[in-house]
């Protein structure tokens, strides 16, 4: 019977167009990748559960997707043992549980049982449970010596079942048998529970790249050479609720260096962001930057730092509820007006990027870890201004806080240009131990991320995906019958040599219906040959935008393709 | 506590040059499989499990990794009803609980229990237990009205388990509580056993590209121009028992041609395949093909359609057992000698293709399906044969008989060169009902699979991987202090921009070290730039295979970097 095919929810087909324009911003991000030195790892898809748990919070936990324990490989001593324990089941139900159930006073009582319908029931019950708890079986060795040696617990299992609920559904208003879905159920659950819940699952889907990346340093730090540079794209997986713009299979393109605490890594990493996006010709980003540190002497100089998130989220609607608005905010969260007061430079907080570390450094002053971040921030923005950046802005916000619980220095977001309604296209920063929880210290990490699903939307909403970017081809061969398919294939043999990307339509159908496919797939060129041209060896090319028709040779036809 | 990192058996890092080379096989099939019209579509990691369960046999179902069903979400409201669900589970714990334990004369009987260390025990208990549990509810709500309307049940459970397990466990020989191991998996069975297994598992990962793409044209199909070329590369998994050369993850690149019949397009793949191996500078392939209708030709002359893998099989082994032989073989497997006789030719079965063919024809004349074989064989041979392959070798090959169950023409097989040990590198074949599983019918496809692990082992084997596959960069910039380091930068941003690959040694450390460091990257250049070459503007430039090292200008530096 056939199915309405559907996929998941959360989850996306792509079709060529889609895949195309994907493509090229995942090239244009890899090329760039690759000029600031960093080099492909790619990780599996889903790593053992340990690997992943306990990395994210407890909702990160649930919102990895975990994978069934399966593999049951039938050797041919199990493919014995397993017709041995088949048989016995059946005896079991033609002699004892027939005889139990009878015993036990279950059937006796009723008048409208077919014993043989309920033999042949018992049996595909005790068969579908069998076979799904086998798809949920670590080996089949396992899985028979379980079911051969628990035979009497599967009689009590069933008995038990049967004397509960027997009464009440065995027999619906038709007199037909329908108790074959709690039984099932029933004995299903009995059955794994004789297994431990690790037996269940033991591998998850990847949810990010972060925690592969660390669990691949620590595994190979012998074969790697330090520091290491690594970009991965790969796609990743959360059992997120869907909504717009949020999937449950996307893409992460992440770049980071571990093994160095130099800051240059920071400057180097704007510059890559810079050099992205404006070879995507997304001009006017904004990078924002912000350092762990500069937080933490804010919570110092507040004297609240339980409140930092607080003080972020309401110093953030500044400018939208204004200077008295953030304050009242703040004061309903606990943040007190001389804490307020002594940060008062931050709700005036303009200027150059230099001048706004300037302001920072006399708010700071009393911080030794805040005045740490001053620093840092100093030597970045300097330095990426003084190299220059091609068409991003560098701006420090004090209200960035991503990542607060493992960013140690630089905070990295990325917004799309004024006036596109859309978060952040990136982010990153650095976090001092990266490896820690596989067991290497002090290897320092520092590495940003490129949000590919909102940076399609954006460039799709600024109409910034070049023309060309299609995965279509240049031309397509009409087909007008044998003799002149073959001397068209010929052609398109030397074309596709000469890396031209061309087609022939492979049924001689009506020419119209032709030129409606080379359309409708956005093909430019259609190839005519008839008697004429084979004769002449030429070839009729139309443009299929402008309509101009000509015939060309072969040299000739080979400089058209190849110019567009 | 510090985990040693492992990664789940059958699957695979990949380092920076294994991802380079794997890239480099991958983006020469992706330039091929566009060179020939084909555009890429990408489906979702995981389908819905009733797309795949059923398609690929019983073997195939059980192979398949499935998913557990996830996806838990916190509303306020649920969380309200979480907390008061678990203040009624402990005051039922102290309560109800105990007292019905007493009751029950559970406790009563034991004189070295401690109340209050068993009510700690339960509580731990019932709660690892919903946690557990909940990790496999479909939603929290759903998960909580099922717990707050079974709190009966739950008791009735635990008293069960309690009462059957009691004696037994509860007691070990140093007097500690052991019975939890025992209690979880029973309550998680009971509960789990009150939801249908489908609760379990409602997704699988993709167990390869046919079946998603079968389902994606049935899906997608009033938007898809037809014919229509589709390729496909990405991964899929298998849960298979792991060995040599076959893992859990891998990828397939698939190319095929759905919505019609024209044999045009077998050309076309026998040409494709031979354009990639061409490209990959792997001469001497061979690409064997068969036809369905062929197979059905020597069945119907040998007379037992349901020996015709045991006839193929047999047939393979001439080179090995000689004529005597397979005959004998074949006998053994109930072949009758006058079939066998019949089938004489097939036993001396040399010469060019169009012998082979002209042989096939005596042989099968009889039968019609086999005439229409050797019909197609004839047109696709001819038509390959007039418009010339680059570096592969076509061969008719009656025994080749995969996919016996799904092609209903062509059969491929790609033989890696001889005097490789390396079983088939790609395959593929016609299946005239692609999309009738999901209700579209009359959908003829045809298309070809591509090996990629193998294909990697083989070009590896002969040393074919071109020298510049690594993604390392073309130079390092050496770090000799803050100074030092600025000009490099600003350097390094104008190389970039040029799109060349530079890096820079993060950190002044030892320049030894740093070189070391560009030798074990293998990057071919070393850049030097101290006080000397800051004030005349110029660089150092050292290569490191001969040793050579000059002072250049940028113009200079950027010319020979731009030549490597």
């Amino acid at each position: 019977m056939a199915q309405k095919p559907s996929i998941p929810k959360g989850t996306r087909d792509f079709s060529p167009v889609e895949v195309a324009k994907r493509n090229y911003i995942f090239s244009t991000i890899k090329t760039n990748f690759e000029k600031f030195g960093f080099q492909p790892i790619e990780t599996p898809s889903f790593e053992n559960s340990d690997t992943l748990m306990g990395k994210y919070g407890e909702e990160g936990d649930r919102l990895i997707f975990k994978i069934l324990n399966s593999g049951n490989y039938l050797s041919k001593n199990e493919m014995k043992m397993f017709d041995e324990v088949a048989n016995n089941i059946e005896l079991f139900v033609n002699d004892n549980l027939i005889k139990e159930l009878d015993k036990e006073n279950i059937i006796k009582s009723r008048d409208n049982i077919n014993l043989d319908e309920l033999r042949r029931e018992l049996l595909v019950i005790i068969e579908t449970t069998l076979l799904e708890y086998m798809s949920l079986s670590e080996s089949y060795t396992e899985f028979l010596k379980y079911i051969k040696n628990n035979l009497d617990i599967l009689t009590d299992c069933i008995i038990d079942i049967l004397r509960s609920e027997f009464y009440t559904t065995y027999v619906d208003p038709n007199g037909k048998i329908n108790y074959r879905r709690n039984c099932i159920d029933s004995l299903i659950g009995k059955i794994i529970s004789k297994k431990t819940t690790s037996l269940i699952s033991e591998k998850a889907l990847r949810y990010d790249l972060t925690v592969p990346f660390a669990r691949y340093v620590v595994q190979h730090q012998n074969e790697i050479e330090f520091p290491f540079k690594r970009y991965q794209i790969q796609p990743v997986w959360r059992a997120d609720r869907p909504q717009k713009g949020r999937f449950r299979e996307f893409y992460q393109c992440d770049a980071d260096v571990v093994g160095s605490n130099s800051l240059w890594q920071e400057v180097e990493l704007v510059q890559l962001y810079d050099s992205v996006f404006s070879q995507l010709g997304l001009n006017g980003v904004t990078i924002k930057i912000n350092n762990r540190k500069i937080l933490s002497g804010i919570a110092e100089v507040i004297g609240a730092s339980d409140k930092l998130i607080d003080f972020t989220v309401a110093l953030d609607k500044l400018d939208k509820i204004g200077e008295d608005g953030v304050k009242k905010e703040m004061i309903e969260k606990g943040i007190s007006e001389s804490a307020i007061e002594k940060v008062q430079p931050l709700f005036n907080f303009t200027g150059t990027i230099s001048e706004k570390i300037t302001k920072l450094a006399d708010l700071l002053a009393s911080s030794e870890e805040g005045m740490k971040g001053v620093e840092e921030l100093l030597f970045i923005c300097d330095n990426v201004n003084e190299i220059g950046l091609q068409t991003a802005t560098l701006d420090l916000d004090v209200t960035l806080a991503r990542g607060l619980n493992y960013y140690t220095g630089a905070i990295f977001e990325v917004s799309a240009p004024k006036g596109v309604a859309m978060g952040s296209i990136g982010g990153g920063g650095r976090y001092d131990d990266l490896t820690g929880i596989f067991g290497l210290k002090n290897m320092s990490g520092v590495g940003i991320s490129f949000g590919l699903d909102r940076i399609a939307l954006v460039i799709e909403e600024l109409g910034l995906f070049p023309e060309t970017v299609t995965a279509t081809s240049t031309a397509l061969f009409l087909n007008f019958g044998f003799e002149e398919a073959k001397y068209a294939m010929k052609a398109i043999a030397k074309l596709r040599k000469e890396g031209i990307k061309v087609e022939m339509y492979p049924d001689a159908t009506k020419i119209g219906k032709q030129f409606q496919h080379a359309d409708k797939r956005g093909i430019p060129f259609a190839i005519l040959v008839g008697e004429e041209e084979i004769k002449n060896d030429l070839f009729g090319i139309k443009n299929l935008t402008t309509g101009e028709q000509e015939k060309v040779n072969f040299e000739e036809l080979l400089k058209r393709l190849n110019n567009k």
